[in-house]
């Protein structure tokens, strides 16, 4: 086979066989197909789009590319939960022990901070000996303890996909629906899940702004990942402004340690948490419906019992135990710097995507894979987009600890948060539902 | 700089600036540009395009990037000669000898075979002892001594194009006309050149299929090296057959070795060497116009003295005496194999891009750059496109000396040559010229 034929070939529009995208998909992962090949058919393939058909058998070729991890041995019906990524977007805090409290098997595989948009690995190393490295082994025997594990997608779990991402992220070819679906849905599939809730992000401060094309990607992944006997329930949120009070690394986990401790919190955050966690419930067996999915969660994140459930899935993947009762003397910034509103009106628009780029300026990102990431930075929000203010309010306190562009990612901040006469529209958070019986628009 | 925003930003459609232009090229010609960045972005301009003044910016650029030679010291106007690339496409074998004739110095640095098309270096390569790799200082005292020198690419001379070249061969990004007449004019530009004769091939055995196209090229080829002081004639000739009785390079050597001698050949070979020509004498200030330069061309050929000078050339250039005079008993294949007509009718079609694939197969050409070549491996075509043939008939021999995918080559070549009831359409081989006045269609 050469190569560049296939190249050409979806140049010319036409569609790849089920043997050439195995034969691309695994000469890739063994480094028998060039980097410089796989990217410029990446971006024939951003211009001329794939079939589902297509889409399909790079999910099953990435797939067929590592270790399938077989969690059967765990009793009841495994429910991950995964996100397309946004700013302050930090509900698997909240909803992972809350669900494992519930008796839902959560194996829960994350990533880093990608972009502009923050990672639940990168979270949960900002407490003190936490431990997302986890063998396979280490992984299904916390999961088994405690209801919950919080795992990093390991070397032989779908190798296509972790150097697939790597190239696409540097190439511009992110944003091509089927290979987002096939990508998540790959990991999901080979970490064993029997059940997914997705969030799908749309708009300025996630991967997609158009919400079609969030209808057709949330279509995808609960098309495609029933086929591998994985009901999913696929959610599309508005990511418009950061979601709740916090962003950056500490700054959202103490948010999140919070509103387990206490069931109270920003609603949006929380609102957003009980949507997806009733869905994971009712994949679960828990709920016989949303509505009494959403239910089951808020009695339980009343309780405080999700508080005590995060301490020890926590505690068996290494955290301090004092670093958890006492977070706030833990994450400690050095500096800080207030905003505040230079007129009265409205807090028209923080916009997200440059909160999240100023967030990679304080330290709280990565420019870089290589980046070491400050996880005291971060902003907390005191007003948020649409609240009233007066001139001389507090919007919002930076902070970190290690002086980097800390310049360029206050001016970013301030740019980002617009204070105008007019109260911005206010978007609803749950824009659509897709599952098993199809797509049901919430707006 | 973040590559991947350059990169993002063609994808959109939005042009690229200088810096960002010189910035790309000089940091992919030093290594800081991966690979698999520079073809993500090909692929991008491959269905963005690039604006006239983003071509020549790379143009710019890639000159840039390495040294100028400066052929000031050698008297006369420097007339260089440069084909898009075709099958049995064999000219400048005969022109530059001609033109040297005529007092026209000639620095031709030329390319080898590429895909399905063939190189003048691969050709001259099958003449015993006859190097290319010319210095620079080798290639300006045998252009001085004989009035013409056949040189390859040196390390230094524009490696941008050299690097790019490469990446777009393989990544399927090579028929972008701007880029294409960027990677030309830079090596011919840097040359010292201080004028060109450029012969676009148009049809099924060049890289340009579509008239508009090569007329596009062919205006941007005019337009850019008159900017840098080169006057251009670019003639738009058809492709849509082998040109001439033979392809692969010792059989092309051969047939060139037989019309500087004679005088006698190949019609179609002749007539477009003859206006090639004839534009070169032209542009060298030894006619008045194109008419009279076709027949002081004429006379030289006729004379036999572009056989003398060939033998200079080459015997400058370290090739063995004894085998120019005796070419045919050097370049002996040991294999052979006759191609007969099945039917009688016509020789409908010869197609020129599978007899080019069939002449890789057998060794004339190369799959990959490092990849030897056997020097005896080509066609000799028996019945020319169009010709009535009866069944029975010699049609065509292949032959070759290194067993190697033979058999493929072989069933290429069959496949390549139909006969049918009817003659196909005989195209006329000059389809427009285009000079400093504007584009003339000649068909």
């Amino acid at each position: 086979v050469l190569i560049v034929e296939l190249i050409a070939q979806k140049q010319r529009g036409e569609s790849l066989t089920a043997e050439q995208i195995e034969y691309l998909i695994q000469g890739f992962t063994r480094g028998d197909v060039p980097d410089y090949q796989m990217s410029a058919l990446l971006m024939a393939i951003y211009f001329r789009g794939v079939t589902d058909q297509e889409g399909r058998l790079f999910l099953n070729s990435m797939i067929r590319s590592g270790k399938r991890l077989n969690l059967s041995a765990i009793p009841g019906t495994k429910v991950d939960k995964h996100s397309t990524g946004g700013v302050g977007d930090k509900t698997s805090l909240i909803i992972a022990p809350v669900l494992a409290v519930a008796g839902v098997p959560v194996p829960m595989i994350s990533g880093r901070g990608l972009g502009h948009t923050g990672g639940t690995l990168d979270k949960l190393e900002s407490i003190p000996g936490f431990y997302v490295h986890l063998s396979d082994e280490e992984f299904e025997r916390i999961l088994k303890q405690t209801g919950c594990a919080f795992g990093a997608q390991t070397t032989e779990l779908v190798p296509a996909d972790r150097k697939l991402y790597a190239l696409r992220d540097v190439t511009a070819t992110v944003s091509i629906p089927p290979l987002i679906a096939a990508s998540i849905l790959s990991k999901k599939i080979a970490e064993g899940t029997n059940a997914l809730v997705m969030d799908v992000k749309v708009g300025e401060g996630g991967f997609l702004r158009d919400q079609n094309e969030a209808e057709e990607l949330a279509k995808m992944l609960v098309r495609w990942s029933a086929e591998e006997n994985v009901e999913t329930i696929a959610f599309g949120t508005n990511m418009d402004k950061p979601l709740g009070k916090a962003a950056g690394n500490g700054p959202e986990v103490k948010e999140c340690l919070d509103i387990l401790k206490t069931g109270q919190g920003d609603a949006q955050l929380i609102a957003l948490s009980r949507a997806l966690g009733a869905g994971m419930l009712m994949l679960g067996g828990k709920s016989q419906d949303l509505p009494s999915g959403e239910k089951l969660f808020d009695e339980i994140l009343d309780s405080g019992a999700g508080f005590e459930k995060f301490k020890e899935i926590a505690i068996a993947q290494g955290a301090n135990p004092f670093a958890l009762d006492h977070y706030e003397q833990v994450s400690v910034p050095k500096f800080k710097h207030e905003f505040f509103a230079n007129s009265s009106g409205y807090l028209t628009r923080v916009h997200p995507q440059e909160i999240g780029w100023a967030l990679v300026d304080l330290g709280a990102g990565r420019y870089q894979s290589v980046d070491t990431v400050d996880h005291t930075a971060g902003i907390i929000f005191e007003k948020q987009q649409g609240d009233p203010v007066k001139a001389g309010d507090l919007l919002a306190t930076a902070c970190w600890s290690t002086p980097r562009n800390e310049k360029a990612a206050l001016s970013r901040f301030e740019k980002a948060m617009v204070v105008g006469e007019h109260k911005a529209e206010d978007k609803p958070l749950l824009m659509f539902r897709c599952d098993k019986s199809g797509l049901t628009k919430l707006i």
